[in-house]
């Protein structure tokens, strides 16, 4: 197993293998014997809590409140919003019967005399069923602002499928708001941008360019969609979180109105918004390396793993008093230790393996370290060995998950920021956009530029971004040479 | 809507639309437009979440950790158990297609083109998929045991529903361990009764039975379940979770062996056991009152309301300043507290509407109470209003708060204790039982007897109790006269 744990396919040979490696061989999880499903295992799941924990109290200190809705929706809910239905029809897993039964040789199939009378679909996401729910909830503005999220699971109907980053079934979260005026919903909704932002960048560690997509690129339904996008290590682009301004579009469909404070009636502004175990996907291709997993310490099941390496029964006893107070001091600072004495398992191993799951910090001590009060400490990100005094050494963790929790967001932020090119001439474009990045170029606003793109490169519009100027003065569109509107980040995405 | 809040149907008249009522007016859940399903509103789903939160916890400390499984089962999975299948198949919601299109008119219609090879259902429950799974992942005496558990929506297609009791869909966690022995797998299964016995009676301070189910009322492939029941103010019992003993059933259907210490291979032993927001429902009946909910402090998602009452903005700044020290006070204690100094509901329906939600501590300060350092408190349980002394008002709310957990659990159990009833004459048992109430009878261990009392009087055998004593020397069973093998408890149920 020590040799197996040796087999992940290197970035610099096939990036796309040694993520899929990765995600098996660190445990994080496996394909489901269900087309384009997966099993998320107890370790990824692990990370996933962790990153829902946070995420909850986030939302919750907005005003936000969870609630549940139902997995099934009707048809003709789904069909009320033609944009909405246009967008997700084609990936819609349908229930058409409810009860199985024995054929006289025992093969157990559809009953044909169990059809409903109406199919209903998976929800693929629940602005129709939460929109028609909302119609009983809203009557005056006194019932306004209503702010639900829920936490659950989703099913699309995807071709192509890869653990967490493409999955027919997901777990998310999707939070659904409803308000009085145009104003409070669009602010919600950038407000929302902003709190997955402040997450994914200083929970995840991953840096995320703030922007609004283009019509082409919103969600079915939307008058608007806001995108954080994350810059993976071969320089594509990973979609980290969306957040909608869906205008008065389901309100008008459900017919959900107010009575305004001059008691006249008003369609009602919403938004939606969510982010998915997608986020698991840029979490572990934005960091890790060809040893396995890098994690931040914030979202690291086990922060610190302590491996004590002893000749006989009697060291193992002296080595472990002496750990264990550091042990306790290292837990009352909430931090999560993992004492490994087992001696079923080489050294070796023990370290291959907690370097391929991400443990960011390693302590090891031997006989030596006994005799000296040294310890050898080991952080997974530069995996810099150091061999210490053994007093202090629990201010020194500390310290290490404090920096570690910073550099590992400088470092990719580092590298994203080095592959952000400015660009207006197409041709170069092209050649670039091979080796991936960020490409800033300047957009007519049509969507026809955006399709020749797209099908030249296989690249696309990601957003218009807050950080940069949209001083678009004299610049033209790199494809049709037109007067550009904006400038906008064109990448290959997953 | 203050004289809305007091059309709750009172107990004595009509204890089933009395709960109906409460589900809705208290803001718990509310009917879905999909058959059978409902929705979770945000009040409901905060008491659910403080359920789980604490449930997660105590089941994380025997050493489960959480995983994610597919939602959808192909059927050929599902046909391997054959007690297994046909105890869901009736009630399975079956995925059929993959896509939905519009006609030339038009219409949104389950697209022909796209049927699934093998028809998917939705899960009822796992045993199947993750048995499925633990195939890849047990090889070796080393990897067992394994213990996952998952929260996750299911799906049973029930013809009768009613919020939270019985639901098609419903949300739960159910629990799937692995063992290399048959003694670790039967206390593995017993354990987990203890964790859920133990919850539900120091959390939800619902008094449970804990037993063992006849074979007729065994779970679906299970050697044997493990049940805690529970006692309705109406003397009908509700199951609140159960633990099977699964044996090698699933581990023989989905060939998982393990090779032991003497490399053998050998069959797996397996357990499950899920609890359900079922729970929900034993926590709203077993309590409440004709004036709403009555929740135990532990699961209140608010704890203490205060309340001012003030003649003028000039008073309630007054009043705002008394009380700030105090809110932050039990805040500091770990204490929920709403401040609701809305002005625009009276005092009479904040009042009303707080007891039908069943905040536990209600403080009220008037303008006498500013001027001679009283507050007004009333605990929900009894109902019963003091005016006492503001200093020391908080070391009192959290007495108040740890004696009702105390004895809300203490009334439900003299409430249950006083309706269990020693009955060994069938004639007797038949025309009490019209009134609830647990019966204790002798029992043949027959499946005859146990459907004949069945047809006769809609009760069940709810379990063999371990609380008392099975001596049954010289017992006969009441029905058929036969000699007793158990004392059982008997019951209508939920």
């Amino acid at each position: 197993m020590a040799k197996e744990l040796k087999q992940l396919t290197k970035r610099a040979d096939n990036y796309s293998q040694w993520y899929n490696d990765l995600v098996m061989k660190a445990d994080l999880a496996e394909i489901a014997p269900v087309r384009g499903c997966m099993i998320i295992k107890p370790y990824g799941y692990a990370i996933w809590e962790k990153m829902q924990a946070q995420l909850d109290k986030m939302f919750k200190e907005t005003g936000v409140q969870n609630a549940y809705f139902p997995l099934l929706i009707p048809v003709s809910f789904f069909a009320r919003e033609a944009e909405h239905v246009k967008g997700f029809a084609k990936e819609s897993a349908v229930v058409t019967h409810y009860r199985l039964k024995a054929t006289d040789d025992g093969q157990i199939v559809v009953d044909p005399d169990a059809r409903l009378d109406e199919p209903l679909i998976i929800r693929p996401t629940s602005e129709t069923m939460i929109w028609h729910t909302y119609k009983n909830w809203i009557h005056s503005w006194r019932d306004l602002p209503i702010m639900c999220n829920q936490w659950c699971n989703v099913m699309r109907w995807e071709m192509r499928t890869r653990p967490f980053l493409r999955t027919s079934e997901f777990l998310w979260q999707e939070g659904h708001t409803a308000h009085a005026t145009k104003e409070e919903a669009e602010t919600e909704a950038q407000k929302m941008l902003h709190v997955y932002a402040d997450f994914v960048e200083n929970w995840m560690d991953v840096p995320v360019l703030q922007g609004v997509k283009s019509p082409t690129e919103r969600f079915a339904g939307a008058l608007n969609t806001y995108t954080i996008e994350a810059m993976m290590q071969d320089g594509k682009a990973l979609q980290s979180g969306t957040s909608h301004f869906l205008g008065q579009n389901f309100a008008k469909s459900f017919d959900v109105q107010f009575l305004n404070k001059d008691n006249k009636p008003e369609y009602v502004w919403a938004t939606s918004w969510g982010v998915s175990t997608r986020l698991m996907g840029a979490l572990i291709m934005v960091h890790s390396d060809d040893n396995g997993l890098v994690l931040p310490p914030r979202l690291a099941p086990t922060q610190v793993v302590i491996v004590p390496i002893n000749k006989n029964a009697e060291q193992l006893t002296a080595i472990s008093a002496k750990l264990q107070p550091v042990i306790n001091e290292l837990r009352q600072l909430g931090i999560s230790v993992k004492y490994d004495d087992a001696d079923n398992k080489r050294p070796g191993f023990k370290f291959a393996d907690y370097e391929l799951k991400g443990v960011p910090v390693r302590l090891v001590m031997g006989g030596r370290d006994l005799e000296n009060n040294t310890i050898e400490i080991m952080r997974r990100d530069t995996l810099e060995k150091e061999n210490v005094s053994f007093d202090g050494i629990v201010e020194r963790v500390k310290n290490i998950l404090d920096d570690m929790q910073k550099s590992i967001f400088e470092k990719a932020k580092t590298y994203r920021d080095a592959h952000v090119y400015e660009c207006h001439d197409y041709e170069e474009f092209k050649e670039r956009i091979k080796d991936g990045g960020f490409f800033l170029c300047p957009w007519d606003g049509t969507a026809e530029t955006e399709a020749k793109i797209k099908e030249d490169t296989q690249a696309t519009i990601r957003c218009i971004p807050f950080a940069y100027d949209q001083d678009v003065d004299g610049l033209k569109d790199m494809v049709s040479g037109a007067k550009a509107k904006y400038k906008v980040i064109i990448a290959r995405a997953y």
